[in-house]
């Protein structure tokens, strides 16, 4: 047992793999909602990119390494440093995504979601939560464990837009130390309106809340969550993914399914994830990286609460915790993945 | 130990996966060579047909069932009536695929194959090969026997011209009756001589070998081999498969490799199935599907000669047999698969 993986975690898996869903909304892109890509444009870019980083330690698609606008680096080098440390095998899985890596991935279709102010977000929501189901079915005849990351810029807009559409008194995390929560909270409302959506209204009809103000990576979390009966399911990010876990107690999907997440989202006063989460009964874990012992200071300033979660961090620290890594291991590992991290050539 | 499979196939597998390997061609669109589709033109959308169908008894984005210009259907039904059967589970892996499937898929991208009388048949053959082989690492820690089919329509041609490139004296079958031998041997000796190989002058640099005349299929194939050590691997299907063990040999890929093909590739007169592949020094295995005993008279002709092979069939059939599935169940549920599939409405 670690000291800085929380609670106990066992049995340890067997056969453990490491999902990542990568999509694309244009929620992600009103300016100043997301640190998931210096400028609004390269969020696009920003979930092919992280998937080309943790599968090759080479940025091929994308201009720049992704990072947030003050300069913190994308959250994928806490995670390939993990899956590095523990040979654990990951898989992207692509659900509404415009910008393809230059990777293998699990291509399940839709497309990107809309700015949920505007129109609704996902229309092939079910089509979706179909064919992830179908993977889903496929996974757990071959893994005992399946964690399940994401990397979607503007995910905690569309998170809070359906925690509110499910009636939860929600509020959510942020990429920025400092939480553009107002900003959130106008562009909800716009959503909620244009829906004709009240706190709770669709909490009998959670595919249409994902059609309606979500975005395609919850549409896709949900089909693997149901497709994985059997096998056990951890949601691996912080209050996006407790809306996952939200939406999927409000479809009666059942297993044993948990969420594991870092100790910068347990910490993060602006956001009630805990509440979320014990609100749908499942069990919670959590990580402490340990950023702050980093070398590189836009590295450690994530112990500060920038960035705090994204790519599965949280739960691919847990693995490595889990299979006796250390923690001071686990931040030279991933001081040394982003020191030796490929760009592309300007 | 089933009386329809040869020879014995031990240990029966744990966590077995059939993988599909999809690709296009433009030399599968030379009037007459191939039989994976009523028209050149239809070739393009068989592959992703055949992923559809086996995934989900639907055909999508197809306007018919793929079928030979006689008349016999895909035998991605025999595919599917042995994984319905077994509950293996199954995955596609596009390579070079223009026309996408409506179902998941793992996604290697590429272009897909030329013509190769005309132009090198795979430019990014190489990129190809290291994308299957990081994926195939990634499946190898997760099942222990792995088996990998194709659909590519004019795939035994580009087979032939690699054959040749290597110095195998090959012959290879046809999914028509009578096979179109004397055009496949044109079109290889075109592409040959637009490409300056000999004989056996690309012995030594196989991958050049799949990039002037192969396909995508063979790059990917050969990729989920390398990346596959540690797991048992078997090709499914026939003289194409050979091609890959052929090329597997040439670029010194070990491990526990062998093939499975079906009775009709055996016993095909036209093909020297047998010589290639003791030739690379890899065991083979063959099941008889015995479908002279189908209720459906274009079904009961892959007993004659037609079709013989494609979509894995004769791997999967093995691996119903394998499961303990009687003979008769099998052509029986091979028969409900193609009353059943659900076409697209005219």
């Amino acid at each position: 047992m670690s000291e800085w993986i929380y609670p106990n975690f066992e049995p340890r898996p067997v056969r453990p793999l490491f999902l990542c869903i990568i999509s694309n909304t244009d929620t992600g892109k009103i300016p100043g909602l997301s640190a998931a890509g210096t400028t609004p444009e390269l969020t696009d870019y920003t979930p092919g990119a992280d998937a080309e980083l943790v599968e090759t330690n080479r940025i091929i698609t994308m201009p720049e390494l992704p990072e947030a606008p003050g300069g913190s680096p994308t959250p994928a080098i806490v995670t390939k440093a993990a899956l590095n440390l523990t040979g654990i095998p990951s898989m992207f899985v692509a659900s509404g995504l415009r910008k393809k890596p230059a990777v293998p991935y699990v291509e399940l279709g839709g497309t990107a979601g809309s700015d949920i102010r505007k129109s609704p977000a996902v229309l092939d929501a079910r089509i979706i939560y179909e064919r992830a189901s179908l993977f889903g079915r496929k996974l757990a005849g071959l893994s005992d464990c399946i964690f399940i990351g994401e990397s979607i810029a503007g995910g905690t807009t569309t998170a809070l837009a359906v925690l509110k559409a499910l009636g939860y008194n929600a509020s959510v995390s942020s990429s920025f130390q400092s939480n553009p929560t107002a900003l959130k909270e106008r562009v909800v409302a716009e959503a909620l309106s244009r829906a004709g959506i009240t706190d709770g209204s669709l909490k009998n009809d959670p595919l249409r809340a994902v059609e309606q103000v979500g975005d395609p990576m919850m549409a896709a979390a949900l089909g693997l969550m149901r497709g994985l009966k059997g096998c056990r399911v951890v949601l691996a990010g912080g209050t996006q993914m407790a809306a996952v876990l939200a939406l999927g107690k409000a479809l009666a999907i059942d297993g044993d399914i948990s969420i594991a997440t870092t100790k910068y989202i347990i910490e993060d006063k602006s956001a009630n994830f805990k509440e979320i989460v014990e609100a749908t009964g499942r069990p919670y874990y959590y990580s402490d990286p340990g950023l702050e012992n980093s070398k590189i200071p836009p590295v450690q300033i994530y112990a500060q609460g920038y960035v705090k979660e994204g790519v599965g961090m949280g739960g691919a620290a847990l693995l490595a915790g889990l299979y006796g890594i250390a923690q001071k291991d686990l931040v030279e590992e991933t001081d040394r993945v982003l020191m030796t991290v490929e760009l592309p050539k300007k």
